[in-house]
C-alpha cells in the first residue's frame, strides 16, 4: 500500500488517523516529525502540510493534511465496508457528518483548551493553568456533554446504533481529558456518556492508539 | 420541497447555507430566529439545534444543524450535478474536503476573532478592540492567506479549476473581513487571492447572500 503517516503517536491529531488505520487493518509507516527541532516548519515538511502541523499522509502521489480529512479519505478508499462513514445510506451518512462536525466545533475546542492549560502549558512553558479560563471551558464542556448525554440515551453511538468516524474522532482528546486534567468526571458522571466512552475505548484499535497517547506531567 | 431554514440573513453561518440554496436554485422559507429575545436558547428552537445556535434546517422530518453539514447535505440530496462536491470523482472530492477543512480550521478562526473585535464587541457590548489580540490574529491570517496565494497561483479555485463548497464556505466571513474590519487589504494585496475573491463574490448566488450580510457599526 505504501501509506506514510507523518506525525507522532502522542499527538491527538495523529492519533485520530492511527485509530482509523488500525480499525481498517491497513499497513502503514509512521514517519516521526521532530517538533522540538522545528522539523514541521521546514520546507521538506511544509510541502506536505503548508500549515506546518502534524499529521500529513502520503499515499503514492497523493498528499493530504488535516486529520479529519485523512480519516474520511482512508475509509472511502480502503474501508467502505467498515461502516465508519455509511455514505451508501444517505440518512446514516448525514448523521455521521452531523456528529463529526459536533466533535470539531463543540467537543474539541473546550477540551483542547483544558489540555493546554493543565498539561502543555506546565509541561512545555513552565506555566500554571489560568483558573478563570479553566472554569469557563469546563462550563462550556458541561453543556456540550449534556447534549451528548441526551443523544446517547437514545442511541448507543453518536450517529446511531453503529460505531462511526463520529465516535472515533473523539478518542484522543477524550483520553487526554481523563488522563491529564482533573475533569475526567465530566465524562464519568454522565451514565450514557460513560457507557459510550467505555465502548469507544475498549475497541482493539482504540487500545493501540491509547498506548501512544502518553503525554503527562 | 418544504425546506425551512431557521436563521438570519446577517449571520455568517446562515449565509453559508443560503449561498448553497441559491446556487442550487432551491425554494425555501427563511424562518427568522430572534436572537435578541433569546429565542435560540428556548426549548422550541433547541429541539432543532441542541447547542442553541443558528442556523438549523428542517427538510420534512429531518432536522440538521451546523452550516457545513447542511451545505453538504443539500448538495448531495438536491444538487450533485452542480459540481459543488464532486464526490463522483474521488480525487476531486477529497480536494474539496481538504479545503473545506482548511476554511474551518485556519481561515474561519482568525477572521471570526477579528470580526468580533472590530464589529461585535463595539456593536453589542460597547467595547473596543484589543489591539494585542488583533495583531496576533492578523499575523495568523497573513500566514494562512500566504498558503492560499500559493495554492491559487496554481488553480483558479481552492480544490481545482472548479467552484466548489470549499470556496463557497469562505463567502460570509471573507465579506465581513472586508466590510467591517480594517484588514480587507489582506485579501486585496495578494493578486491570486484577490482574483479568486472576485470570482467567488461575482456569482449571482453570492450577490444574494452578500445583500443580507449587512451588519455594520
Amino acid at each position: 500500500m505504501g501509506l506514510k503517516l507523518y506525525g507522532l503517536p502522542v499527538s491527538t491529531c495523529t492519533g485520530r488517523v492511527v485509530a482509523v488505520i488500525e480499525e481498517l487493518g491497513l499497513e502503514y509507516e509512521l514517519v516521526p516529525v521532530d517538533l522540538s527541532a522545528g522539523e514541521h516548519k521546514r520546507p521538506a515538511y511544509m510541502e506536505k502540510n503548508p500549515f506546518g502541523q502534524i499529521p500529513a499522509l502520503k499515499d503514492g502521489d497523493l498528499v493530504l493534511f488535516e486529520s479529519r480529512v485523512i480519516t474520511r479519505y482512508l475509509v472511502r478508499k480502503y474501508g467502505k465496508e467498515s461502516g465508519l462513514l455509511r455514505e451508501e445510506s444517505p440518512a446514516d451518512g448525514i448523521a455521521v457528518d452531523q456528529w463529526i462536525e459536533v466533535e470539531t466545533q463543540h467537543f474539541n475546542k473546550p477540551i483542547s483548551s483544558l489540555f493546554y492549560q493543565h498539561l502543555l502549558l506546565p509541561l512545555f512553558f513552565g506555566g500554571a493553568a489560568d483558573e478563570k479560563v479553566v472554569a469557563a471551558e469546563v462550563e462550556k464542556l458541561e453543556k456540550v456533554l449534556d447534549v451528548y448525554e441526551a443523544k446517547l440515551s437514545k442511541t448507543k453511538f453518536l450517529a446511531g446504533d453503529f460505531y462511526s468516524l463520529a465516535d472515533l474522532h473523539h478518542l484522543p482528546y477524550g483520553h487526554y481529558l481523563i488522563t491529564t486534567t482533573p475533569h475526567g468526571s465530566l465524562i464519568h458522571s454522565r451514565p450514557h456518556v460513560k457507557a459510550w466512552w467505555d465502548a469507544v475505548t475498549s475497541r482493539p484499535a482504540s487500545k493501540k492508539v491509547i498506548a501512544g497517547l502518553t503525554l503527562s506531567l
